[in-house]
């Protein structure tokens, strides 16, 4: 992983295939429902064998998508069993939102014998247009009667909007006490015509886990992998990454360590949203270090990564720590702009608040690459965090600027 | 004006020529001193014929450029005569910024015979570079000894750095009482190799105003328009607005109608950076109105004027009302969305949070016009506000990008 993104120790992590289908006790599947005018797959299902343990975070956006209120209802007991996924529309800023929200756990829980209770809802796509409910409910017997115990990947698919490929992980957890799974598929920050980006995730384990532990495992994991994330600077109204925890490993790992396991799947998927991000063709970790807390690090680390003229510098390959100490000062967090020091892909460009001397044509090279360290040291303490971002390119631009109506 | 920018009774305003040196009791020049490596004008000067009435509001960015630093304290006692500006070099983030600030003070005062502590210094440009304080103290004895009553058009002219145009403006300001005139000048929100946008702008007038008068007024002007317009998101280093009040007008108008020429000068002018940001082809006034607060109004609307896909869907003059109440979802303000209403172009196009009926084609040549409001009616209240933005372009990025070092 790209500098101090994730967790640093993956000691007992070993990558496996399968994605959201890697660990016991899950089928999933994908088809195409017409929703999507391409008729390309955009209705996705990932069904544990039994009640699964659940936690799910969704978007903090005041505009909140109707399936985001279903999902945050249905999963407040800990419990679920299955996720519809539907990709094409969003469903949000409709007349008839909430009940088509509804409609769609009713029919998926028709379709597996479950209680629509234990069915959780994520929609993504255009915003303000009637969600076609009658042909997800018209595709759900297929796609109910297809799902396989490999079927992940064909889920991933159908999930995706505008990202290029489909992201997928998985890993072996393994310690002293015993191993399981731990895996998961996402789909990108894309924009929708004419709507906007959302972020969709589904984790999936073998391990045995209760929903408030399960809750207390996604959130750690959340808050420093998605949640320190940038691509548009934009939270959408339908964000939501929800964990099903199946049980049918017989001799878990610890909890620390599946601990871990959960951290490094939501690390690489955020790695894998970031990479994808329109138009992008670079990526950067930016960490502040010698902070006084770690909220200080986050909040500087933030402020740089969506900083236009930074991301506009990246994508020229550009050490440009001017536009990196404009964008903290900016932040409303107290540093002493004298004791920083700056690198850019492990060339020190500033150091002390004044101009260092470096080599530029090393720094080009550096800055050329694919994934890039952007590391600040404030000298004022030792709380550390790292936020990912991508380079704001002419085609991101042009991507998003397309007359959509 | 585009939609409520700026002061709406504009009644007793009459433009007249002569931008910074409209108002009578001042002289202003520029010259080429060769900080600047094209050969351009690089160094202006305003100089008024006695002590001035004088205010300034500097920067909030924590890495706070020396120019502005001495500025604060040179302008503390509510008086000063002379303001000198440099383009081309910041004098930021290097270890000799502030006796380099005091030179340029030092050298201006001592070539027209006053006191250092009554010249206001700013600077702009590239930082992380050792200001090469002597060339422009080599300059100054010929540009004091040319300072005219007409040399405003010079002086805007040296200020620039990649603004494609001077920005200038003048108002004869009327009432009952009497009259005076109010007239700035402004550099735009430009990058500068390898640095950052920067608001420099000088306002002038001949009414009688002590300082702690003249900084209420401008203070006022400058929280509903320098302070509401956005181009890149980030504040600079060095952003000053500075007012000097000759006196010389012998019967000046009331003080509320002073205070609308102040205003009037500062939208006008901060309109002028907007249209000439980097990249832009297109002006949007985002208004936000039934809103709680004002300060709700103007959190909603800045939301709405930073958000990158908002901007993007500008320039493809997109009326995409869904990336509008998003972005308003991520500015924890209190809102029902279901109340919202969004009129883009004149046409509403989301009626109480949903889509509204509306001519596609009409839509599509109201947002391709050079300036566009973006109305958003919240249903909780009477308060408003309006905050200016300009489209994000393929060329803001490639411009922004360009590798400098």
């Amino acid at each position: 992983m790209i500098g101090d993104w994730g967790p640093q120790d993956r000691s007992g992590l070993t990558p496996v295939p399968g994605g959201a289908t890697a660990a016991d006790g899950f089928r999933a599947g994908g088809v195409a429902s017409g929703v999507k005018a391409s008729g390309r797959p955009d209705l996705a299902l990932v069904v544990a064998d039994v009640p699964a343990g659940a936690a799910a975070v969704t978007t903090t956006n005041l505009v909140k998508a109707p399936a985001c209120h279903l999902t945050d209802r249905h999963v407040a007991n800990g419990r679920a069993q299955a996720i519809v996924i539907n990709a094409g529309n969003a469903n949000v800023c409709t007349p008839e939102g909430e009940a088509h929200a509804q409609r769609l756990a009713d029919a998926t829980a028709e379709q597996l014998g479950l209680l629509s209770q234990d069915v959780l809802v994520m929609s993504t796509g255009v915003i303000g247009v009637p969600l076609p409910v009658q042909r997800i409910e018209a595709a759900l017997p297929a796609l109910a009667a297809g799902l396989t115990r490999d079927g992940g990947d064909a889920a991933a698919h159908a999930m995706l909007t505008t990202d290029t490929r489909t992201k997928q992980v998985a890993y072996r957890v393994s310690d002293e006490q015993g191993s399981c799974v731990v895996g998961g598929m996402a789909k990108g920050v894309g924009m929708i015509e004419p709507a906007m980006a959302t972020l969709l995730v589904v984790v999936t384990t073998d391990a045995p886990l209760s929903g408030p532990v399960g809750r207390q495992l996604l959130r750690a994991a959340v808050s420093r992998t998605f949640n320190r994330i940038s691509v548009d600077g934009d939270g959408s109204t339908s964000d939501t990454v929800a964990l099903l925890a199946s049980g049918a490993a017989a001799r878990p790992p610890g909890l620390d360590t599946l601990a871990r396991g959960v951290a490094a799947v939501c690390a690489d998927l955020a790695h894998a949203v970031v990479s994808d991000g329109e138009g992008a063709t670079r990526v950067a970790a930016v960490t502040v270090r010698q902070a006084a807390t770690e909220a200080d690090a986050e909040t500087l680390a933030r402020a740089v990564a969506t900083s236009l003229l930074v991301r506009a510098a990246l994508h020229g390959a550009d050490p440009n720590w001017g536009r990196i100490l404009m964008a903290m000062g900016n932040a409303r967090v107290d540093f002493d702009p004298r004791r920083v020091s700056v690198r850019c892909g492990g060339i020190t460009v500033c150091r002390f608040g004044v101009a260092a001397t470096f080599d530029r044509g090393q720094a080009a090279v550096a800055m050329q690459q694919p994934e890039v360290s952007i590391e600040v040291d404030l000298g004022s303490g030792d709380a550390a965090a790292t936020v990912l971002t991508c380079d704001l390119t002419p085609e991101y631009v042009r991507f998003n600027a397309e007359y959509t109506t």
